[in-house]
């Protein structure tokens, strides 16, 4: 597609999120899987359902727009899963191993936080009122899901990985 | 490498960190090349040099370590880069490319900001209060880089973009 106006560059990004929400629902069980903290294991088992929701509202935004979720690959996040699966492929101590996939997770979800603020700041521009509420709110749940991680971090998990 | 403690693990994140910070000091020179509002071209590259002093200041602290900065590619930067280039390619307005530019950059600032982050968590874990410094230093100057370039897109470029 040819990215010719703010419109155009929203539509692209909202693909994308579409395509980098898709790969976390694939990623999110596997590393639930490899998670030991049950803590962890919940946090991951219950942002997958958030994801789905995630995914669903751009699906939803999309349409609203006419426009399909089109077939390019989000990169960033096709990194980041692979990292994410290092983490999980590494023959490391379970704590450990739970430290590493906290890391992988935050950076995803900071791709995401990035990528929704900067949708959001678009939806406003172009008018979009409606659209910029979902994505505030999609905004903010990513945000509690980077600081329910990061709380796990400094208190249970890196303590254990210490030990 | 094995990753079996916290501190292979802490080693690990900076060798990535290493690899990120090199993949960006070769795209942040396109990246400028590519803005066309003055005040963005001199965001990146003021930012092309606070990240090349974050370079030496991830060599300084695995060479305190005696870590080597080891040769695996982040591959979430390469992903990340990747985005970027094919803003730069497509054939967009000036305008609505800067704020093309502007959202592969944010997602970069993101990734460090996260990365970053889990690095300073990890160095006070592992008693590295020296190290936890520099890392706090270098997680504030990508917050600002990020900020500004949040302070940017929601004054001047966006609202060119949309004309």
């Amino acid at each position: 597609m040819k990215i010719a106006t703010l419109h155009d560059l929203y539509i692209d990004q909202l693909q994308d999120m579409h395509s980098a929400e898709s790969q976390l629902i694939k990623a999110l069980p596997k590393m639930a899987k490899a998670a030991s903290h049950p803590k962890l294991r919940e946090a991951f088992t219950n942002h997958l359902e958030e994801t789905k929701e995630h995914l669903e509202r751009v699906q939803g935004l999309l349409a609203d727009l006419d426009a399909k979720p089109g077939r390019k690959k989000c990169e960033a996040m096709a990194g980041l899963v692979k990292e994410g699966a290092e983490i999980i492929s590494d023959d490391a101590d379970e704590s450990v191993r739970d430290a590493g996939l906290i890391v992988a997770a935050q950076k995803v979800e900071h791709y995401e936080i990035a990528s929704y603020g900067c949708l959001r700041t678009f939806a406003t521009l172009l008018g979009h009122t409606g659209q910029a509420r979902v994505l505030a709110q999609t905004l903010e749940e990513e945000k509690g899901a980077d600081k329910l991680l990061t709380r796990l971090a400094t208190t249970a998990i890196n303590v254990e990985a210490m030990a």
